[in-house]
């Protein structure tokens, strides 16, 4: 397999994981089939729009490759169709969220540096890429975006897009440490999650309520 | 009349019409001129500019074409003057929105089609500009995306774009056929609405609250 | 200091105070140091690059030059470490909003017309720039888009693009008199807040609740 056969599988995976997590959210507020499959669109496909839209590939490969469209109606359906009992869903979104941040991240930044954006803004487009789909889903059901909520998100995204550039930078940016930065990415975030991981919040700020 | 002029002339129409429906739906929340005005604006030109920056028509019509702007400000003004009732504003609002559904649907899928976007991306960029506008009302607004209600709406523009690409690949893509196929999805919409019609909800999911 | 260097001071400063409007409502929120920042980037360099995509100036300056990003990390972080008292902050981001908007209305319009973007179009692209940061923080926060509240905001805004694009026919648009409509809109947005001067509403409309 070349390297843009890989890169277009992880995208489609990806495409795949952030669909079901749309999807899932949507059936947890029991949109109907339209609704369900819109979700899962805009979660899969709307953080790779954005970079396509920030690098200039026009149309975005969403609208401009029919497969990766195919594979989000395909996810959101299945997950309408398949999913087995709704109150085991939120687990499950959380945890497809965070591989689709963490491929999103990876290939999002090689895109960036392929288009030839420079190394900062590389790694603010990889974020960008991973966290998109997930802040349109958020918006789109009524939830407070992850991406503002407590546990460690953006920062874990913001990670693994550093070191997908310095990987770059050093040249070792080959297929193997490429999906290495992906797994750590994704541990990073699912630790977070269990540990309820935090940032710091302003000092003399009081607790949420 | 050639075919641009008839595009154009459908286009300043879906404008005016959501200008109006994104006026109607400001007035109802007791928003002030401005505020009337720049609901309208979005919901006018909101998914015109998506469409344009998807398809990479720079800067887009809304900007480059003062006609565009104008007709929103016109129409978004004179709903705010001249409404009558607020109370009967609901069901305007309804009727405008399904009419510029339909415009926006026919007229985003032929934009992006004569740019060269793939048949289902077409139909994508179609729905796209169909409900964009919408969507940006709603959201501004603070109601939920009529997108995401019940009643089928993306759907009967995704039905309208997927018979655009139709009638373009059979060379049948005359005026009177795309008129039609506008019709069908105005007329797909108010059906819906009247009657209640909805997509299935995934089996095993409680009735909304 | 040439005409570019002026406009690059102007847009960092404006893109510093815009992310400490976005840090500061961040902070009155109480959201974790990341979600600081984030909204901070979002409020500074939202209105940005929505400009750029529009007048396809691609990767927008938010990722293609450093600085922008390194100012509103900065900025944002700077207003996690030191803001004295919460209690304090609501004022400062209402002025610090208005400098922004003020500054990013006027580098705007400019941006706009040297990318050839007709007037009326230049004018709402002003407007875009200075309102889209804004508006963005506004919806991560869960506030009512600052757009919409009563008091003048977005005619401010317009007011000032509107004098730009009017310097510029006349060519009259040398630094001082830019940076005395900068300093026009910056103070009708105080003056209007202090005044609570707002826009009609529509006839018959009842004052909100």
């Amino acid at each position: 397999m070349t390297a843009s056969t890989v890169l277009l599988l992880a995208d489609l995976l990806g495409v795949a994981v952030f669909a079901a997590s749309g999807a899932s959210a949507a059936v947890a507020k029991r949109l109907d089939l339209f609704g369900v499959v819109f979700v899962g669109f805009v979660a899969a496909l709307g953080g790779g729009i954005l970079r396509d839209l920030v690098i200039d590939k026009t149309p975005p490969l969403a609208f401009a490759d029919w497969r990766y469209a195919a594979t989000a109606a395909v996810a959101s359906a299945a997950v309408f169709w398949l999913h087995p009992q709704l109150a085991r869903l939120r687990p499950t979104v959380l945890v497809l969220d965070a591989a689709g941040l963490a491929l999103f991240t990876v290939t999002g930044t090689r895109a960036a540096l392929a288009a030839g954006v420079p190394a900062l803004g590389a790694c603010l487009v990889g974020m960008l890429t991973g966290i998109g789909g997930g802040l349109g889903r958020d918006l789109l059901t009524g939830e407070i975006p992850v991406v503002l909520r407590r546990e460690i998100y953006a920062v874990a995204s913001l990670g693994g897009a550093v070191a997908v550039v310095v990987l770059d930078w050093t040249g070792l940016a080959n297929p193997g440490l490429l999906v290495t930065a992906a797994l750590v990415v994704f541990a990073l975030r699912l630790v977070a999650l269990r540990r309820r991981w935090s940032a710091p919040v302003a000092p003399g700020a009081a607790p949420p309520r």
